[in-house]
């Protein structure tokens, strides 16, 4: 278990096998185009918020097959006990780097079902091989920068913490959803080590085993007061809420005479409109107007909205479970396909994969996506083919059923989205902080739920695109 | 993000801000007793599968502050910009190493609700930093395992693999879901590194791309086979799952020519039930009646029953997303409470947690649990107190609010659950391989689903611990 998880094995076992194909074949040089993309937005949302893209790059440049992982390799057998893997083809393995190009979608840019937030072009084998990981790490912080983002608008400004690592998806889990939480708008996370390794504020208050370690809850509160004056949120509910509050408010009086004071309080059961409501006139009433009001237990963007219909006085959120494990769809549905692969001559042959459902039937080509804008409000995504290109005033034609076409015009300024990320492996240029990020993300929530709210966001194909589509079908079939 | 993620400060911050406390306040070497346990059986089953314990073990053998960590901790300040943590209690922390008693039910243990999974005593001050680790790898592994569990006698006996990577919640949601998926009876993963890590056997199809990057899907197929021979499974359905099949089989007879054969075909959309036995019946017909058919798209133990009742011809179970994130109810609500701590004098004070939910007011002592047995099946679990001891034919008061009584006995047998398994920081002996504890963890379940069936299965207090606790209760009220 000290293995690192950022390994080439971190993949599906198929990719491989493949792999071994196509060295064998001596197609694996061969130059391909996957796109990764997720095909419904989660929780019912109108949007997405990129995320993971950090991930990605230092795993990829960090991609190299060790002597342990070609051991482990070279020991697998196929099911009449021959060995599977060629001693060359591992040779091959422990040489081989990442050199293809990534372009991808920045983390904390509003993003949408079936747009490329990806693009890897290079050799098959190495698009092949990180597959998996990538849709690992690009899925998840994805969900969990939106779910953030969604609990934050519903705490309408007031501070969300992110609280989840007890009930994450194992250690990684934790992380993983520590950073992509700050990215969708949290301000700190209690996850020590995220705090660390990502640069995000570490917040926390005292558990219900503190109280309890002391006789009683007062001289509880007073030693945790003594150690920590300029850092005292004091939890409330481990006997009796209101108890507890009025204990707090002794204390917090104790600070004041020493001269620090009560930075908060925090309510973890009961009915938090009617508690916070008590507690915020407790607190006033004693003279501790900015004594604030932090509230924990099973909290997720409904809850929240609900309890500030009901005037609730909480003025911090901690969100945990519901937030890290995005609790009400713990994944995303991101996929990556093969849209084209350059032949000997060096031609691009654009791939195309059918499905019954039209949604599932892949876009071939190589894609960029051009965002417009009319007086600074997001009017339509286009998904346009490089070769193709994109004239001044686009057709675009609906990706749904419907194949509404419109004639774009009267926008005032675009944006594509794709941006150089690695070329031949190399990154192109420093990333930006998670602090930039985060600045960038929140920014253009604001923009998009401003002007749009809950409406559905137009995403199109550029025509010659789209009947290049239709003929690969019809050819396909 | 090379940091490993095993590290001590993967832990709520309030952990090491109460540490702090405990340590200016001299208590920090006051043993502590915690337990470790759910509230709620996940999925409304009527069993858990215990899992997660060797990772908790591997995480404690390793539980050092390094050089980095107190770097970072030192600079952490306060609300007045006054540093936290003081140089003497950093030093403090860079000598310690895990040194309580740990007692645990070993892996692959039928489980529920209420029961303490783990037993922690020791110094409060590690009992407390280890609070947030233990419950991350303890409720991810057993929320998972009993899932595949649940999965796995859905499938009725045939093979069931875990593809849950892609959509996994990080990298370790992704190794540890493999982990706890295969102790729960998936009989492999296509997770690689999962395969190194743990020694779980790996298992891979090919994907769309495959087929994609050839002309057409019966030189897709061809060229597969010719790869690998001994270990070809096809997917069908890139273009049109029937046709698929009837290439497969074309490419099957190739195989068998060159003394080989077609393993199996994969179907991965559409109607299931129909295309499968319609699939069955094609190479029934052409002579592969040993060919398995593999299916995988949004599985979970309701799709697959549902698929057993309209007879589809599936033997083998591909389950990906619902299985590695516990789709629909993705996180388990293990706690860890303090229930007792031990004065200067020696004598253990016994603690409690009140709540107005009577399923959250913590039981005090110091815990092990008995489990009855008559004619081979589960009688009944009774939690009982180290100390208050339990006699031969106890008096039992249930956990619900009913408290109602039980005298037990006539029962042919019983075991104690929780295992010493360290000793002061010391492994107490070797665990058992995880092949091992998969195999216990099958029995296991079929023992208790054999004769318990949906049937809810009582855990109980025994009598003198439940007075204890009512006492207690009153006392602190």
């Amino acid at each position: 278990m000290t293995t690192s998880i950022y390994s080439p094995l971190l993949t599906d076992f198929y990719q491989l096998t493949m792999a071994y194909g196509y060295w064998k074949l001596n197609m694996h040089e061969q130059d391909a185009t996957f796109h990764l993309l997720f095909r419904k937005n989660p929780f019912n949302s109108n949007y997405a918020l990129s995320c993971g893209l950090a991930t990605v790059v230092d795993f990829l440049k960090n991609w190299r097959f060790h002597t342990d992982d070609l051991v482990y390799l070279s020991q697998l057998k196929a099911s009449n006990g021959e060995i599977l893997f060629s001693n060359d083809f591992l040779d091959y393995l422990s040489q081989l780097t990442f050199t293809c190009d990534v372009d991808a979608i920045p983390e904390g840019t509003i993003v949408f079902a079936n747009e490329p937030l990806v693009r890897v072009e290079g050799p098959i084998i190495q698009c092949q091989l990180i597959e998996t990981s990538l849709l690992n790490m690009i899925n998840f912080q994805t969900l969990i920068a939106t779910k953030a983002s969604r609990v934050c608008r519903a705490a309408q400004g007031d501070p969300v913490i992110e609280f989840g690592m007890r009930r994450a998806q194992g250690p990684d889990g934790a992380l993983s959803a520590s950073r992509a939480a700050y990215v969708g708008g949290c301000v700190a996370t209690s996850n020590t080590l995220a705090g660390k390794q990502y640069d995000i504020p570490v917040r926390g208050t005292h558990a219900h085993s503190w109280v309890t370690a002391f006789p009683n809850e007062i001289s509880a509160f007073q030693a945790y007061a003594a150690i920590m004056p300029h850092h005292c949120i004091l939890l409330v509910d481990t006997f009796n809420t209101i108890e507890g509050v009025k204990n707090a408010i002794t204390v917090g009086q104790q600070l004041r005479a020493e001269g620090a004071d009560l930075l908060g309080i925090r309510l973890d059961s009961g009915d938090m409109a009617t508690l916070s409501i008590q507690t915020r006139k407790l607190l006033d009433d004693a003279g501790f107007a900015n004594t604030s009001i932090l509230a924990s237990n099973s909290l997720d963007e409904y809850v929240i909205t609900d309890l500030k219909q009901k005037n609730a006085a909480i003025s911090v959120w901690g969100v945990g479970t519901s937030l890290a494990t995005a609790y009400d769809q713990p994944a995303l549905d991101g996929v990556y396909k093969l849209c084209a692969l350059r032949d000997t001559q060096g031609e691009w042959n654009y791939k195309l994969k059918l499905s019954e459902q039209e949604v599932k039937i892949s876009n071939p080509g190589r894609h960029q996506i051009r965002r417009f804008f009319c007086d600074n409000q997001y009017v339509m995504d286009v998904i346009y083919d490089l070769s193709l290109g994109i004239p001044d005033s686009p057709n675009t034609v609906s990706l749904d059923q419907s194949h509404q076409s419109i004639h774009l015009e009267g926008y005032d300024g675009f944006v594509d989205l794709l941006k150089p990320i690695l070329r031949r492996g190399n990154m192109v240029q420093e990333q930006e902080s998670i602090h930039d990020i985060r600045q960038h993300a929140m920014e253009a929530v604001e923009q998009f739920v401003s002007t749009q709210g809950n409406k559905t966001y137009p995403v199109s194909l550029e025509k010659t695109l789209f009947e290049l589509k239709q003929r690969l079908i019809h050819a396909v079939k």
